[in-house]
């Protein structure tokens, strides 16, 4: 891994899909002059949070341009971006993947969500992604010449299994395009964000959207980089901004040198595996 | 599992067994008064957290007297008790670890500690759990008319494999006696407890011994009580006390149904088994 400058773009997220492109374009070019060499942007950051729209905006020809505008931008920059997700439509099944986009703009690999988000806390929120969504089958790692990177999306945050598979890859590093709510956020997020860095010792990108008015899905924002001690680095709070940090192997060797989880697990006792 | 009080003995730990064993039966019976009908006791309770101590205090004769001492306070009292652990001398080889005693004052179970604590963070805190202790070799979870408990001692928390497992056997309660220190208990103590208890919807009692001025090692203290949710329900702080919580299986079940992780585990992608 080298030492890299990340630039997390909390964008609001609109009900439009050309408003929503120009702002993440926008956004890319701002953290581009800032020296970021990896540029990462939010779940679903092409449509609103919505069963009902996640359909619309997959069957919107527009939708097929955004990727490889992405691409554009990373090629014309020389930057590798995380294009947080948007929703992918395959053989009438419908996906919310994230695209990994090199700094020559070739896609090199995009993670499908795994875990759907189906949730019912009464009154307060309920919301059935799989009534529209397939889950992916695939765990994400991509070696890249910046880092070994893990991938998940959202609710993947909430499966210890996954983090721990990636970690016998030996990530560097995991970007989590993510939106929780406002209920869901508060309570868990932080926390969740923070132990998986500690237990994996890793850097814990999390991208989320900026806190926004729809009448759908409320983004909790609070976007954050985390340190592989769990310490967060940068909160972007509620409004749209990007955040920036380093990422340095050297810290990484070091929390790993002082506490070694990895040669400390039990593999005598248990065994967590793919499939 | 039944609605039951609980209390954590957040003793002050000497370097004098007759002490300690006399500060946790006051401990226990004033948690008594109280109605608590399950208490548990910090990890090492009975001596200093060092390693020349452990093998001190396990061939001195009067260690022996210890857990027949507690079971009496449970038989006469009618509770259960997590002694938290003593060092047990078996073979020549040393365990860290707790009993678990039911209200008829008999053994029911001990998990002697899996996870040997053996860190170095230069200038700050350096331990080597190996050098005088052997690690256990059995998750243990222990089914009870009051509940169904799982137990781990301190840098076990550190392991989500662990945890995962107990909660495939449907734990509704986790023990964790542990000693943090002033390094690492500001940095992840609070953070790995919340989670372990988010990740596994279950109630978490983590029980250490109160801030102390030893020359060995500095304990943390900050017992606390987690709710299935993540809040935290009560934290004792540094100083010697007792905390107290009503244990809710409704909260259990309410938070199981309105995010249904087990059932959203994706085990057709991983799998996490004992050996």
């Amino acid at each position: 891994m080298q030492q890299i400058k990340v630039a997390l773009c909390q964008m609001k997220v609109v009900d439009d899909l050309k408003i929503n492109l120009n702002t993440a374009k926008k956004m890319i070019q701002e953290a581009t002059n800032n020296n970021a060499k990896l540029i990462a942007l939010p779940e679903m950051f092409i449509c609103p949070y919505s069963n009902n729209k996640f359909k619309e905006y997959s069957e919107n020809k527009d939708l097929k341009q955004v990727i490889p505008e992405i691409q554009k931008k990373a090629k014309e920059n020389s930057i590798y971006i995380i294009a947080g997700s948007i929703p992918e439509l395959v053989n009438d099944k419908l996906y919310n993947t994230a695209y990994v986009i090199n700094d020559k703009g070739k896609i090199i690999g995009k993670h499908r969500k795994i875990h759907l988000f189906d949730i019912d806390i009464p009154g307060k929120i309920t919301f059935k992604e799989s009534d529209t969504l397939t889950g992916g089958n695939k765990i994400t790692v991509i070696d890249t010449p910046i880092g070994k990177i893990g991938i998940g999306i959202c609710y993947d945050i909430r499966f210890p299994e996954l983090w721990g598979l990636m970690n016998k890859e030996k990530i560097d590093f995991a970007i989590l395009p993510g939106a929780f709510n406002m209920i869901t956020g508060p309570m868990h997020w932080q926390k969740l964000l923070q132990t998986r860095a500690i237990d994996n010792q890793i850097y814990m990108l999390a991208i989320s959207p900026a806190r926004n008015d729809n009448p759908y899905y409320i983004a909790y924002g609070h976007s954050m980089i985390i340190n592989p001690q769990g310490e967060i680095v940068v909160d972007a709070k509620e409004d749209e901004n990007i955040i920036y940090s380093i990422l340095n192997p050297e810290k990484i060797k070091e929390v790993r040198q002082q506490i070694p989880l990895t040669d400390h697990k039990r593999n005598d006792i248990y065994k967590l595996e793919k499939i």
